[in-house]
Parts: C-alpha cells; structure tokens; sequence
C-alpha cells in the first residue's frame, strides 16, 4: 500500500506542479506582461490546465484510489496518509463528473469574458458583457447538472469553493446576520459621523509601501518565500508552499488601499506558508475552502490590523514615516477614520459592519438569475434597486454597480463566488475569539507590535491542516460546534460600540 | 495534404507552448521568484520540458513528417511550407537520437550545476563546482556519442546552436581573425590609452534606465509587445512573437553598463519581433542560429550603438540627462571612451578589438577538455595562462577567471556555447556592409537618431524568416559568398584607424 500512496503522491505532483506553472502564467499576466501577450497567454494557460485536468481525471487514479479505499478505513481519519486519500477521493469523484469538453469550453469562455470585462468597466458599457454573462448563467446551470440531486441549483457551484456548504444554510446564516446587522448599523448611523479625512491626504507611494512592507513581515510574512507586486485587483497566489505570493494596489490620496489590502492578502499568504511542507504537492496543500481562507485575510486584516491595541503600537511608528500628514492626528482620530462606518458602493472598500450587506446583496441575485426570477438584462437595475433599499445608496453607473468586481466575469459562473467572503467575516471573529481564550496574552502582545502567540495559535489549529478538514469539521474541531454568528456580532458589538458611544 | 500540414502545426503549438511557457517560469527565476521557489521550480520547469520533449519526440510526429515528404520536395524550397516541414525533420531527427533518460539526467544536472555555481562564484571556489563540470563534459561527450560519423566531437555540441557549423571552419575563421587581430591590437596599443574616466562618474539608475528605454523605443522595440526588467545577468526571452523581453543591470558607476546591455539585448529583441508572425508556435519563430542572432545583437549594440553618427544625434540629448556628468565631456572625449581598447579579464565588458580573444579562449579550451588534452581540475590555471599569453593579463581569482561565464556552468555542457558570439560579430559586419550598400540612406538616419531604413532591411533580409534557412544559407543569400571575416575588418580598421590615428 505504501507504494500505491507513493504513486498516488507523484500523480498528484504532476498535477500541482501543471496548475502551479499555469498559475505563474496567470499572474505574470496581471502583474508584468505586456499586452501583445495576451493571445498567446491565454492558450498557454489552457493547455497546462487541460493537461492538468487530463491527469486529475485519468482512470489510473481512480484505480488507484479505488485499490486504497480499504487502507484508507485501516488509518485513522486525520493522519496525513488517510487525509489524502479522502480528499482525493472527493476531488477525482467531483472533477469526473465534468466532462473536458465542458472545461475546455468554460476556460476559454472565462478568458473571453474577463477580457470583454476589462474593456466594458471604464466604458461603462454592461451591453458588451450581457452576452458574456449569459453564456456564464448557461454554463452554471450547465455545471450544476452534473452533480443531479442537489438541494439547490446553487449548492454544486457553492461546494466548489466550500466544500459542503449548501444555498439552505448560507441563507438562514445570512438571514440571520442581516437581523442583527441592521440595527447595528442604524444605531450607528445615529451616532456622528467619524471623520475619515486624514486617509485622504497626500501620502507618497513608496512610503506606503514600505510601512506596509514593515508591517507583513512582524505578522510573520517571509520575503525568502514570497514577494509583493502591483496589480490592478489585489490578490494571493502561490506556486509552491514556499513561493506564496501577494499583490496589492496604491492610491496616493488614499492611507488605506495599499495597507489594508496588503494586510488582507497577507493574512491569505501566510495561512498557506503555514501549511504542513509534507502536503506539497498534495490537495492538502490549500486552504480548506474559500470562507475559511477568508476568515484569515479578514483577521489579519481587520481583527488584528485595524483593532486598537495594534495601532497603539503602530500610530506612533506610521506617525514617523509620515510626520507632516499626521501631525495634527491622534490616534483616536485615526482609529475611528480606519473604522468609519458608512454605507457605500463598492464592495472592496466597505467597512466591517456594511461589507457582508454587499455580499448578500451579490448572494441574492445569483439565486435570482441562477432561479431564473431575474434575466442578466435586468440585472443592472436589480443591483441599484438592491443598493438603494439595502444601503440608500445608487450608483452612477454600472462601473460602480454590477461591473465593479471581476467575479461574475472572470470566473466563467455566476455562483459560489461570494458566500466565502462573508463565511470569513463570520469565521474570522469565531476563530479569534477561541485563539484570545485559550492564548490571553495575544491581545498584550498585539500593542507591543508582536505576533507570535496569534501566528502560532493560528499555525497550529488551522493553518498547519490545509485542506485536511472539511470547513464544518474544522469550525467544530475549535470551537466545538457548528458555525455560528454570535462571536461575529460579540466582537462587532463591542468595538463598534465603544467607537461610536451606543 | 494540408490536413497533415495542419496536423504538424498544431503539433508544434502545444510543444512550443510548453516550451514558453517553462520559459516563463525561468524568466521569473531570474527576475522576481523568492529564493524559497528554487526547489519547486526546477521541478516544474523539468516537468515542462519533458511533456514537450516528448511531444517532439514522439512517433506520430515522425510518422507525419514521412508522409509530408513527397508534398515538401513538391514545394518550392523556401516556401514556407516546405520550409516548416524541412525544419521540423531536421530537428525531429536531431532530438529523436537524444533518449528521454538523458534529457532528463541533462536536465536535473543543469540545474544543480547552475546553483552550484551560483554560490562558488562569490566564494570564489572552483572546487565547489569542479564535480559538476566534470559531470557536463561526460554529458558533452555522451551527447556527441549519439551523432556518429561526427568531424570532431564538438560538432554535434555546435549544430545545437549554430546548424551546420563545424569545429575545422570556426578554427579557421579564427585563426584568420586571430592573424589580423593582433596586429591590430598592437597598433592600438602602441597609441596613447583613451580616457574612459567620464563613464565613470555617478550616474544614477532611474535616468540611466530612461534613457536606454528612449533609445531601444527609437530602435523600434515596442513596449506593447515586451518589455524590461533588472536580473544579474542580462538576456532576451521570449513568451509568444508578441511577447518578448529583455533584461539588463544597472553599475550607477559605470554608464555604459546598462546602456549597452540594454542595446545588446534589445537587438536580440528586434530580431525575435520581426519574424512573420505566421511561423508563431512553430521552429521558425526563432532567430537562425546562436550566431546570428548575437549578429543582431552585436550590430544594435556596436555597429549602432558605439557609432559616431549615433552619438552625434545622441550625445546632446544624453547630456540633457545627466547635465553635471557630462558638463566637461566633449562628444569626442565620449566617443574614445565608449570605444576604448583595452585588454581585459572580462568578457562581457570587452571591447569591440579584444572581445572575439576572449570567446577564442574559450573555444580552445572546450575542445581541450573534449579532446581529453585538458584535466577539468587544470581548467583554472590553463583559463589564467591563456589569459597571460592573449591578454597579458591575469585574473587574481577564478572568480573573474574561469567562473566568470555561466555557459559552462549552467547549461550541462561543455562546447557549442562560445562560437556564436564571434561568429556574431563577424556576420554583423557582413549584413551591416549589405544594408548599407543596399539603403545608403542608414548612415545619415542614424546621424537623425532614425532607425527605420536599417530597421527595415533587417526585418526583409534577416528578422522575418525566422529560422528557414541555415546561417550559410543566410550568408550566402544576403552576402552571394560564404561567410568571411572580411567585412568585420574592414569595420574594425575603419573605425578604430580613425579613433586612435592609426
């Protein structure tokens, strides 16, 4: 049996090593290659994940998995070896049943979406992606007929991304949040408004940077085994567990782009350096879904990078890389600015406690049109409709509406691409709450500009894991039951409470 | 018989995209990976390259290329069509004596040589990297092993980079060039030294990289379809004929570091820029040979770029750029030191008159080791006693000694490296004579900072056959006679009969 792990190891090899080349294709093209690259890039790409997918597929592994069933029921459910063989598993017997006629179709659709896209964002022109989308709406459907005797059309697109989940129990939850976020948010909008000015002053690109830069690496992001680059869109990527790589974006008007988003990203890349080096290669080797990856992005990102007891230590420090802009800041000043609440457009940019009603927003409407209650013509009217009744706000146009995030376009399916974001605010805050109980010093060291006990707690009781648990199995390993808002809404109580007097 | 042809070339698209896309991989090696990357890396460039060796080799290809036979020889002979399947048998019986095992042995040692050498360089330890080279010229040897009947055995170590070319012609060549080289040098030398102090001073890196940037975009290097990045080691790469890209490093003390690094690379760029577009995906998307090639780049470098017309149009503005630099420096004073002749112990800082002893050196000594004349642990003093003879020179370490160039180091083997880079200077002189004979209009463009007229007659007579003809065959059709040295000193006496008052 150990032989047949060994060449159950080396397939998957192959097959990570063809997606992990596709993916530095992937982001060469969004961070450095010229455009007259890009026809060749695209077919580049789709070859090695035509050929990657040729090998996840191939009945040798299912042979092969088959003739490990019994070793696996031998091993005990979380060791490393019994692990693969379940993910696997789980993999080959979901990735099977999409036929590579069907995949071929959906990449090369993606790419012809995505760059329909890009030009129709700045033109504001939603007519020139409304085929682009139907096509997607198609292949969605199309997609979830491979998976028959799904509760909800929805939930095969959804378990893509988190594993498990179903449209049924992300709506109670988000029902749910949406009862208590919106009081909260009245409350508050009761209250004065912070004064966000401060973030809006000139503060010089490479300073940003640097500040930014400084502070990844006290979280514990290793430049031997990653790196930063710009893009347009922020985003993480890796190519192996030791070449994890982030990406960011700077606005010179704007404190908050490149720092936040570059601690979101962070928090993304540290969770895969974080990862067993044993899992190289493997399935194990990512996150165990898109909600649970987020929950890191947004801890780091928020829990930690926006709390008080961070920019104590840190207000003084930014102070000193800029000294004029910031002179006449204290820091009370700059930690209500970081943490304005106030309805907006764009999803990116949200606050904490508005951010998930974006989601839900998205969430909605891909039901709706996946329901066949909403045609992708009316589409754009929908999202003001929804934004004006959720967040008294409407767009200008569509380039803040319906074309502002790349998802619905670049990913060839409407479905399964938003739930994540909100299970990882969700997550986020159940995952320190257990992390602050059981290692009371984090908070202490948090002003002292220091890591280490959050980063090893998180090491050890998720990061470390990968994929080996499924997201319900690793919210019940720590918190001892099944995922629940209330530490969400404990913490956003409390420090929202505190910010703004309720 | 079109269906066959269609066949062939959607053969060669997927291996030239395997082939380009492992390119981007170690183009990113070089430029941006994470020293943590290097493990994985070399395992997916590995992988690459085997799926498009086997591609290349396998029998459904060969079997394609005897049915297309009759069809080539109905062909006329450059045809394109006859020329794609003429070079597709060419290099399938090239690669199909190579067996896989070997490829991949070559390859895994390439790999642990080149970080091998990485790190002896600095520590200057040739001990260190001793094991390795001996391992290389056992490859080299076996290597030729596979093409009996060979003149010399570096023959089939040649025909890899330069088709056609033999070990007893290059000597011949050489020792004509060495015979006329001397002299010429001792003429040289016997004049007072030019003072090259002024490229000397502080330049610094931003301006230096805009202004190279000016000058290759008037070259006609097009952004849009390539662009520039800093490595140790400048090179050109290419991704697709719309994506090509160069390299270069920045010395803030030594002006013409960059400069003419950048020019060197950027005419290997234009070369790869000008192929017909339709040979995209296949054998004929790349440049003639080795030494072809550096003719491009060694004509845009030097025939151009350390031309006086050049920098009578150049000089004015680059003291725009650097005013206080250059406020004392008359265009004479620039023009002896861009030019100045003077031995030295390395390679790709020498001059136009010294450089091709350099490459002889070499040359000499890879067929010492191939012809068992000289021990791999004799290499480091045979390299200094060389350098005594030729240069009167003697690196104090083997750092700047043998270490220097990572050809040997980098590339598994030993032999068939060297050649093209004088056998470029040598053409470059020969197709520089043709344009100008032919566009006369080229001097007095150049004197404008106008490159078109030259530009022009590259691309029809050089640039867009890609790789249908042999480099003989080249010569032949743009010169009517073989390959002579003729031309490159007649350049060489010219030029440096003027400068130095000969």
């Amino acid at each position: 049996m150990e032989d047949k792990l060994k060449e159950l190891r080396e397939r998957w090899l192959e097959i990570s090593d063809l997606s992990m080349a596709s993916r530095l294709l992937s982001w060469d093209r969004a961070t450095y290659m010229p455009a007259g690259g890009a026809e060749a890039r695209g077919r580049q790409m789709a070859l090695l994940q035509r050929l990657s997918h040729e090998r996840q597929t191939s009945p040798e592994k299912g042979r092969l998995l088959e003739e490990l069933a019994p070793f696996e029921e031998s091993l005990p459910y979380d060791s490393d070896e019994a692990s693969l063989i379940r993910v696997s598993r789980r993999e080959f017997e979901k990735v099977v049943k999409v036929p590579p006629d069907f995949v071929a179709e959906a990449a090369a659709h993606s790419t012809a979406s995505y760059q329909a896209w890009v030009k129709a964002r700045p033109e504001n022109d939603f007519a020139a992606v409304q085929p682009y989308l139907e096509k997607s709406l198609e292949l969605s459907r199309r997609y979830a007929d491979f998976f028959p005797g799904y509760d909800h059309m929805v939930d095969p697109l959804i378990d893509r991304a988190d594993q498990g989940m179903k449209a049924h129990t992300i709506q109670a939850l988000f029902a749910e949040l949406r009862e208590q976020l919106v009081p909260l948010l009245k409350k508050i909008r009761e209250q004065p408004e912070a004064d966000g000015s401060c973030l809006h002053r000139l503060y010089p690109e490479e300073k940003q940077l640097a500040f930014a830069r400084e502070v990844i690496e006290r979280y514990g992001f290793d430049f031997e085994r990653g790196r930063q680059d710009k893009t347009a869109h922020p985003f993480m990527t890796m190519f192996s567990l030791n070449d994890v790589r982030i990406t960011n974006r700077v606005d010179e008007r704007d404190l908050g782009q490149a720092l936040f988003s570059t601690l979101h990203e962070a928090g993304h890349a540290l969770y895969q350096l974080g990862v067993n080096k044993d899992y190289e290669g493997t399935p194990l080797a990512w996150g165990t879904s898109s909600g649970v990856h987020e929950s890191q992005s947004r801890l780091w990102e928020n829990l930690v990078g926006r709390s008080r007891p961070f920019w104590e230590y840190y207000y003084p420090r930014l102070r000193q890389v800029f000294p004029d802009q910031l002179a006449d800041v204290s820091l009370d000043t700059f930690y209500e600015a970081i943490n304005k609440v106030t309805p907006s457009l764009i999803r990116v940019e949200a606050d904490e406690v508005t951010y998930n009603l974006h989601v839900m927003i998205r969430f909605d409407l891909e039901l709706a049109m996946l329901e066949d209650r909403l045609a992708i013509k009316d589409l754009p009217e929908a999202w003001h409709a929804r934004y004006e009744q959720d967040l008294g706000l409407r767009a200008p146009d569509d380039r803040d509406g319906v074309l502002q995030d790349v998802h619905w376009f670049g990913f060839s399916s409407i479905g399964g691409a938003f739930q994540g974001y909100s299970l990882g605010n969700i997550m986020s805050a159940l995952f320190f709450e257990q992390a602050l109980k059981q290692r009371p010093e984090i908070a202490a060291q948090m002003a002292e500009g220091r890591f280490d006990a959050l980063h090893e707690w998180l090491k050890e009781n998720i990061y470390q894991h990968g994929r080996k648990y499924t997201p319900d199995e690793l919210v019940e390993r720590i918190s001892g039951g099944p995922l629940s808002i209330e530490p969400y809404m404990r913490y956003l109580r409390t420090k929202y409470g505190e910010l703004y007097d309720l």
